[in-house]
């Protein structure tokens, strides 16, 4: 299958050309093609800075780096032809460009090694990614906060152990998540930040001896400045793997949101309705509204934290400085970024199409007792008993209001009295769920007015926020 | 991009299709068209099954069998028109063949589900890995038989910490990994019997009231039996997830030889050259022999572990019976199974073709005192010292060679009995290295006649395996 | 705090003793001390082999056998001396049996190592973990067919996608993870049988030139036979590795369970009521009744999975024979080990003492248009539709229904005949829900006479178990 | 074993107290006592802000206040009987307080739970464990630039693929570790500003009534501010998943920087001798000089990740807001942060301690064509060939070189001048390795000269590092 004359690039030392197999488990190209933007953008910085500084001619530079800007349309057009033979985007690209321009291409390999070019494509195309989901994690950040104004003050069970905990507003539990995917939005800022340094002019591994300007290629290309260790700059896959560390943190929020989605979208909670346009349909029973997309991203995780696995296990006791297994490390990043891009698309699709069912979840809501702690608050605050104390009094009426199958605001303020003597008819008013949201007002609480002071904030930094976050 | 009335096959339910994103996420057209032989097969042993039973016509049941053969020549030649509105293969393949058998093409799905349908076609394919890997496994058991039998006697340095530790044979150490890769076998082949039950039938999830012959499709499928319990058959997964565990444990097989490899391939080691076939060049160095293949492959343990922590995290949790997020097993299971079929290949190709550097492996060997314990054995057996003792007096000649910068046999017998008066001439019979690995003759050591007699052992092993192991 | 001459043991070679962080990170005695009683039934047996195969003499071997069984006694009562210093639980038997039966004691260790010592000690250990753990499964089996016997015609919504799909029984639910541990103590047995072959007599790593008779110890060990390389059988933690494997499996099916007693005893669901034995209160929630033993038992799978992913890890990549890498291999796998014994344990007794709220299942079933599959086969099979024109329709009176705010059978015979004029009055006769579940009889199918009949099986198979499965 | 009497606590709705499977699965007080001193320190900020918002008396603050001094001493000095009955250190103190204090101590848990109190805590050890794990990663930094200063013109083969490349120096080498082990303290300075949030005063779930003022606690703990949602306040843990992401990365950089300390070990490599200090012996073979403490650390990711691997499955598709499972977040993050303290003090050790044997080093690059690529460049600079065709030609040479048994310097100007006509003399400055490496002088490259630079630059560096990096 492959062109054995082109092992030639290795040189004239190989007697036998590597067969089938080794081609298989060898080439890149299949996959790497997607750096070619990155390669030719780091090509032409390259031949711009060896000509500025004296190392190949001016005219040479100027037909590499128009050459580079036809093969990438041909690239986007989808004529290009490539080639497993030539094993990888940049031998590919090359090899294009040779045909094109002739001897100049071979000028452009000058100063520089397959090793620190492919950890520069790489951390490009990372840092692309690492802008992309900062982009989409805001997206998602808007489709909760209009859920959150929308329902700023509508009443929901708040669970521990999926167990009613205390009434919560639907308002307050959209901007947990937001809060979640905010640190997400941190992590991924903070990974591009520190990968935001140019391994270009590393060469193999040990440097050269051109007089190279680095920094000159590191701003060409956005970087902040260039890698200070050339074996460092070519043995290191930290920003790949902090990438997909924290996008596994995010696959694992959306995990959550998911699993809360597929336990509200079923009969029994009936909390959401997510759109026609988020549910599939069952090829045998056809009155089925399956919520394949929350399912779907509920797995991402899987996915996106598999690859960081195995990135992880790969990179394991390599010595320094490149080794070919550090070849692994492109096809589990594309994947889990794609996963996350897809997965953040279609969470906000759905988050921006689902119904909220208000009246289940202030049906909800007002059972399980779930007044409970208001109850053990006013006995501790109003009839001034321990906490303790308090507790265990709640808990006799609890157990009273279970065995006469009522909730607590059924009881009679003479129950309430065999309980403790202290208590007063006013101890009904803490007792409705309405007033129960409307009393958590200490900072962060779930407090409809709190939550509203919070859809504020949130429009602001969203507002704010950079087309790049 | 999608044909909207293809959503159409869930019935005239959803006012609205599914949008790009959804479609994205949902479909699983382009990989689980891998699926089809086995999708096809279930079909048609499911059609044959129910004329028997008398469900429907024999007329309908040869032309659905016949319809489906054409279909899976049309997708064998690659003429099948696939689709991705039709989201997965089973549909793909329904829909052809309604286009061209018209009506009885919807009597197929009678009595099934795409939940029992896809469980089928899924197990099929492992099932067919599973056996795949063993010949896989078979054949690079008989390269390194083969390099055993050439070197039973050379000898090399054992190591413990990769510090020299005794002699061995190469013959011996090669067939440690047959040992290896043989429990690999082992743990497959165990899989396999354990998944070889049909889940066809089970319908949806709770089986149905149409008088099917499980037994007859199980049979005709080559299944052991059909699954007892019609939930478990449809959210079952554990195949897909034992295959991936045995197979994790072959990956960290090969990726201990191939770590091996790499640094015997090392200028400092020379134990082995591998061949040109197996090895790659340097864009910038051109003196470079890079043992890439072996790299890529001691990689691979994190492709495939990364697969099983992925599939193992989106079953975590997932309540009965069949959740959407099962969909992500495929892609996982698909990738992990190539990669290891062609990391098979590529090492079978590279322990084949590698030569051992005799001379190197023996000088190693005769240096580092590795006849040390030879030496505290002697001890022990010849001059009744206890072993503890023996190990000290050994130890002081090691650090007496050591500060003398020579090893073992260059001590004098007065060195030798100034550690201890015991010591005779005879004790320079064990410190060679030919001779210490000869007297290694227990049971399961490295001995020459020991390898000589494991590598009967395992031709006839070999030569006794099925075709499918 | 180590006493540095200790270090004594290996020889006279260093001037130098580890210090205390050396100490910390290389000592195994806090946690290896479990394999005492594996480690002293090792040498007890390989004392008595080199007696009768006359390496040392029978008296030395009875004081080492009568020593190593005080030294037994001394550990199980608590009394023993551990010494960090002596770093492992070899080294700390070994010196008290010194202290105790002086000289002989030295001669124990002949032809023997520390590589194949802990090896054999290691395995011992698992294989009992391997019984244990099948006798824990079996234990769980039990308890499920009790629930499955005493609700073999219960009925309950069968779920896809967490979505009401068919009504199934309850017998039939909890008989699928009757099927589920099943498969875990196949694979729990098929690992026993694979591992159990002796290390003992490997030595370091190249085997010995004493006669030892290695299938005597093997055969006093309970083993099946001595590992046939000895290089293999030092490096080898195949069998750790698989019994993670095996068990995270199982973990991954408590996982499953535990999600469904979790979303069972919701408010919402009330499909169950754990005991107060297995649920906990809150401190600030009096009315709080948390399935908090349910939600430990599905986070195990991370625990015990998380074992194996760092043992996979550790093992990557390792030269052979032994590294001290492996030392990693304990605390991981206890530590799994453990973990799973309590779970099995505790889902066992919350299995046993959970109550089935019959009429909350059945109300659920009876809702959901759960009997709309059973519409779609009747007009097949009646009506002679084809399936997937019998989805259609029945699709069609699905969305009448959800209109109307009622369920199937709550359909006039005329909205029917609207949606297809070849329905009569025998329709309804099979969208009541028993009626659905009794039609289930296909093989695996969820119909009450099936699980009865299973139940008669799995008493069967239960009752056949040895006591060690 | 547990004191019934204790469920008290849960108020008096439990009719049976959880048995001792339930006890052994559900009590954290065996490992969560290692947060007496957070649990003390929030417990005591809460109190002081009770009393100074009016919602306890100053004098019950102040007795309080003692108490839990009292108690934390009574912690610290090991007299503290810690009861498995009250299940973790929250309710330990508690009781204990109570014992000392009376009444008072039940109004300390006033306006909080469980849920936020054990974040808080748990926050407040994470974070100490981010300033010490910076603490030791400076330490281990300047043992690398010590190492580096010293070797800053040794010269060394750089490898790639594990086999020589270009030489380099020692200095650079170590510097290349010092790069790595800088961005993992940005990972873990952007960690802890990330989760240097209070969750205190979130209570259960939804804040609480009382007039808390969450700024005064987040302050008197050295928080940065509240956390500004409570239902994400309890329920999240991305602090301890950032740590075990961050300190994952660093496992790996140490297993690299392991792994080659081992293969520098080796006999065949003598590239380094590590101190005894950070070796062991052998039981069996007396000369063995292992490397065991850099295999430990090897293996070191293994655990660590193992936990991110564990505490991430645990985590995947809980719903909103506290859920028992993350009660397993606690062992998995206290076992890795001791890995990695103990970890980072062994290899600042070893570091600290090995030479570098430099005669080994420099003979090792002058070997196996290291200045193959001087030649190329030497081709593309002075005799103005494209760098492919210069690639072309030193293929050449390497060739006939290999095939003399010799190395490129010994090949004579008409070798050369055969190869190409416009090779001259000058050519043979370029081929001695101090001449390669220095001629790297490229900003980051490994001449001697930028690796003095980067000395100075590091000391610097590491001596503003303030106390808490």
């Amino acid at each position: 299958m492959a062109d054995k004359t082109s092992n030639a690039m290795w040189g004239g030392r190989f007697s036998t050309g590597p067969d089938a197999i080794m081609e298989a488990i060898n080439a890149s190209i299949a996959y790497d093609r997607r750096l070619a933007p990155q390669d030719i953008a780091g090509s032409r910085a390259h031949a711009a800075m060896l000509a500025a500084q004296g190392i190949i001619s001016s005219k040479d530079a100027e037909a590499i780096r128009e050459g580079l800007l036809t093969v990438l349309s041909e690239i986007e057009s989808g004529d290009f032809p490539f080639s497993a033979a030539l094993e990888d985007i940049h031998m590919n690209v090359e090899a294009r460009l040779k045909e094109m321009i002739g001897e100049p291409a071979g000028r452009l390999h000058t100063g520089r090694s397959r090793n620190d070019q492919v950890a520069t494509d790489f951390r490009l195309w990372v840092r692309d990614q690492c802008d992309a989901a900062m982009e989409g994690l805001r997206a998602l950040q808007t489709a909760l906060v209009d859920q959150a104004e929308a329902g700023a003050d509508w009443v929901m069970p708040g669970f521990t152990h999926l167990q009613t905990a205390q009434p919560v507003t639907w308002g307050h539990h959209m901007l947990a998540y937001a809060e979640m995917f905010d640190r997400d939005i941190g992590r991924l800022r903070d990974a591009r930040a520190r990968m935001n340094e140019s391994p270009l002019g590393a060469a193999a591994l040990a440097g050269t001896s051109y007089p190279l300007d680095r920094d000159a290629t590191a701003h060409a290309l956005g970087f902040d400045r260039p890698c200070a260790n050339s074996l460092d700059a070519v043995s290191d896959r930290d920003f790949a793997l902090e990438f997909l560390s924290a996008t596994s943190i995010t696959a694992m929020h959306l995990s959550r949101l998911a699993e809360e989605l597929v336990i509200w979208s079923s009969a029994q909670f009936r909390f959401v309705s997510l759109s026609d346009r988020w549910s599939t349909g069952s090829s045998i029973m056809p009155q089925k509204r399956n919520p394949d997309a929350a399912e779907l991203l509920r797995a991402k995780l899987g996915r996106i934290f598999g690859a960081q696995v195995a990135l992880m296990t790969v990179m394991k006791g390599l010595p320094l400085a490149y080794s070919k297994d550090m070849q692994e490390d492109k096809e589990q990043t594309f994947d889990a970024a794609d996963s996350l891009m897809l997965a953040l698309a279609a969470m906000t699709g759905m988050v921006g199409d689902m119904t909220a069912n208000r009246e289940a979840l202030r049906a909800a809501a007002s059972h399980g007792f779930s007044t409970a702690t208001d109850l053990a608050d006013w006995l501790t605050r109003e009839a001034g008993l321990p906490f303790r104390d308090a507790h265990h009094v709640t808990g006799a009426l609890v157990a009273l209001a279970e065995r006469r199958g009522c909730d607590l605001p059924d009881l009679t303020l003479e129950d309430m009295q065999n309980a403790h003597p202290a208590i007063t008819e006013a101890v009904f008013d803490v007792l409705g769920v309405d007033n129960s949201v409307a009393s958590r007002t200490s900072y962060g609480g779930t407090a409809p007015a709190n939550v509203r002071a919070q859809v504020t904030r949130w429009r602001k930094t969203l507002a704010e926020a950079s087309p790049h976050a």
